[in-house]
């Protein structure tokens, strides 16, 4: 190598010691969404909701038009904050307090930014826990998408000295009074036909378990596809060269991919849930892989009122993905043969979220 | 399982005793086209047909915009039908009477619906045929495209009484007094060379044969982003976990996926046939897989003359498209060791179409 | 076969011998660009430059909107010239003089044109090289990218007589004079945090080497859309029946596939390089498969000051691809066993071109 040879240039991502309580970070790269991303989302996915389906939909329901779907717009800021953030990450823990606030229209142009709201070295020294609230926002500035997110990351240096530990208080869910209802929105002629809306909002039951039935085999062309449309940098989805020699031999498919999966998957059951409203938490149990094939089913967690509004409702659901295995049983929990408890090795998604639906 | 359990709310599907002689379906969900579907299709495909390639060439022929491929148009809308018809197909029979009536703009909306005209239980009880009409529409109601379909479909109930079988005329061909040439569409100044035309209408004789020469290779990611794309939903073409056990092992591959490949392939021998008219028969003559690589040949059935039309012509077209065999033996039927005529073996689709191109 | 069987129809390609001097083959098929190929293209590639990416940060830059991918256009433009100039070709020789000249819009029309430059039979009166300056323009008649090309081509007839040969005089790389920034690019409020930019115009030395450390493992159903997509119809990149029995046994990668990952990859590290103004050269090293893993790097050439501009500057850079190695040690060239000096045997790719900056 010459004197002239950079590493520098390249960005190495931020280790464990870099993160700052209260930091803010701007993430790059702002993006216009366009109908070519929905296209795109539609034919990786196969969602089905009128809503971002149709123009003539979207009107009808008070919208100026389709927005697009909103795991696309929580995938594209999330993309933007994997350089950043997760680059280094070992793991990927968990979500919380995820909002869908203003909707996403082709046209706009995201951003993204995160706040660093907590930190805490692990007792090896080697890694550490940060966790940051991530903010989407369209060109004027309105929040589109929020969430908190922790990630375990690697410590660059063993001998950086450990940050005062700040671990934040999480909701359990988003509360019924912070679900937003996009402005204009009225499903007072929601036409369940054109829906394919079986089921309404009162037709649902807390308790109540839906095997959607349907089911996806992921192809390494789709999910990096996906993960490249985000922005997604994370290597271990797009370097077989490098994972042929890691843990599982294979490229990792994007927990994100396999949560729209589910969500498409979900229309058979949910036809009228044709927006989602908040995101209350999410793990993914278990990687997926080219190969697998994803099934789902979902359970009525909560039934909620909106405050004033006899058009729209919301319900909290769990839906959880299973690979290789239909979900005719509900697969969830399991208990392995050493006697520990947790999930059934099938499943690779279970997700809390809040949609809502015509009433 | 709980009490609470559904299996209800997702779609089972329609049964043969489901389906009434008269009975209309209104299709979920409805579909707003735009550039990013066509561009997909562009790269699932490789079309090369100048008036859906370039805005300035569609203008040029006195149209609005460069309306989508029209076998876009027809995947979308028999997408839609996919839930409600052939959930439970055990077979795709045969097309007839297709008609490309409006052509579909970027920002148009699809709808789609369908008429019940035929009923036949087969003799073994346990299947019969459903014969529909249905019609693809536009936001403003406008006819885009039509066709009949007709499906062996299980009985839910094997005990449930056979319907009175009525059968419908199915006609063998568009009338040439039934091809619909778009509005405003005139190839008086039809730009041969922009078009790579190098043969008009007056240039094909009845019973001329054409091989194609290029082939394509399918992948499972591609045929799962068409058919997803499309909002089709048969099980058999995303789902290798159940498919692996099946009469094939494999995930079989869209049929509607074939004909946008044979019909690109077409592209190199008859450049000059920028829009489809009619669909007029067609038969899928074997499953095709990922892997399969697809040739295509094409005969000229029959030279249609359009009344009062100087500047365009109609060719009747057999598009025939064979996997893993160069068309330059014109592959097409075979009398098999056991002594049976019947197809080639390696021809997957007979497609029976007819096109406009200028005189 | 009967008398009326058509070989003629379908297009055999040029050979050697249908080339003449100061021949202007004007190219099928005009293709309109969009959204929906921009979104396919960050999808293949996950090119994150900002100037593409948001419309906000291209107005913001000055330019009338986010223009697309300045390899999208080359692509687009050089498919279009693969019917008429290479579909009988031996090898891609070469590129020189590669110009970048009016960016390109969603909606705009691209139209390609070649004129033959150069012609040589080679001694063994089976081959000769042919070439060809290729310009594509808008809508409007404006020259967009412009470059040469050569091509060693097949004789159709070994027959034919030897033209004279004339081989063009071909510039080491474009000059700094002949760079043209697009009207209206204004770098003076570049964000560089938007932008993911860490390194600016002057940051940069000649000699300097950056390894861009992330990696791509090419699927066949990627490369397949994106070669669809430019209407690129060179058959070994679609037939696998024909490829199986091949040299290689396996679909050769379209060589601008791999260009446009390198370019993707080079944003670690070059975020700044946002715009395209020049391609001096490019040797397709070694063909690439599906699944093979890119890698590369890039090494400054030179830093060029752009005549009365205090905003924007350009780098002459060397950017080398690498399959199945990481870059960390900027493979280029090696000498073999039997000691003759080559390329090192990974190297896939070594591309010189021009990039422009924020100074």
């Amino acid at each position: 190598m010459s004197g002239n040879d950079t590493v520098g240039k390249n960005n190495p991502g931020n280790f464990f010691e870099d993160f700052r309580l209260g930091q803010v970070i701007r993430h790059a790269t702002p993006r216009t969404v366009t109908a070519g991303d929905q296209a795109l989302y539609t034919a990786l996915y196969g969602p089905r909701f009128a809503l971002q389906s149709s123009e003539v939909f979207a009107r009808a329901c008070g919208l100026p038009a389709a927005p697009v779907d909103d795991l696309l717009a929580f995938h594209l800021v999330f993309g933007k904050t994997v350089p950043d953030i997760s680059l280094n990450a070992v793991a990927n823990l968990g979500y919380a307090d995820g909002r869908f606030v203003t909707p996403v229209y082709p046209g706009d142009t995201l951003s993204a930014e995160s706040e660093v709201i907590g930190l805490k070295e692990n007792s090896n020294g080697k890694t550490g826990v940060v966790y940051v609230r991530t903010k989407g926002s369209n060109q004027r500035g309105e929040a589109v998408v929020e969430y908190i997110r922790w990630v375990m990351v690697k410590k660059g240096d063993p001998a950086a000295p450990a940050p005062e530990a700040v671990v934040p208080e999480l909701p359990e869910s988003v509360a019924a009074a912070d679900l937003r209802v996009p402005e204009g929105l009225d499903f007072a002629k929601f036409d369940d036909a054109a829906a394919g809306c079986r089921h309404r909002w009162g037709d649902y039951e807390p308790g109540e378990r839906i095997d959607h039935g349907d089911a996806m085999t992921i192809e390494e062309a789709e999910h990096q596809l996906a993960t490249r449309l985000y922005h997604n940098t994370a290597r271990v989805h797009f370097n077989q060269h490098v994972e042929s020699q890691g843990r599982f031999g294979r490229r990792i498919v994007y927990g994100g991919h396999v949560i729209s999966l589910a969500r498409a998957l979900s229309f058979n059951g949910l036809a009228g849930a044709v927006k989602i409203a908040a995101i209350n938490g999410g793990t993914h149990a278990a990687p997926s892989f080219a190969g697998d094939t994803i099934y789902a089913w979902s359970e009525v967690l909560e039934r909620i009122e909106l405050s004033g509004r006899s058009d729209v409702g919301a319900l909290r659901l769990r839906s959880v993905a299973a690979k290789n295995l239909a979900c005719c049983q509900f697969p969830l929990k399991a208990v392995s043969e050493e006697g520990r408890a947790g999930y059934h090795p099938a499943v690779v998604l279970d997700l809390d979220y809040t949609v809502l639906l015509p009433r």
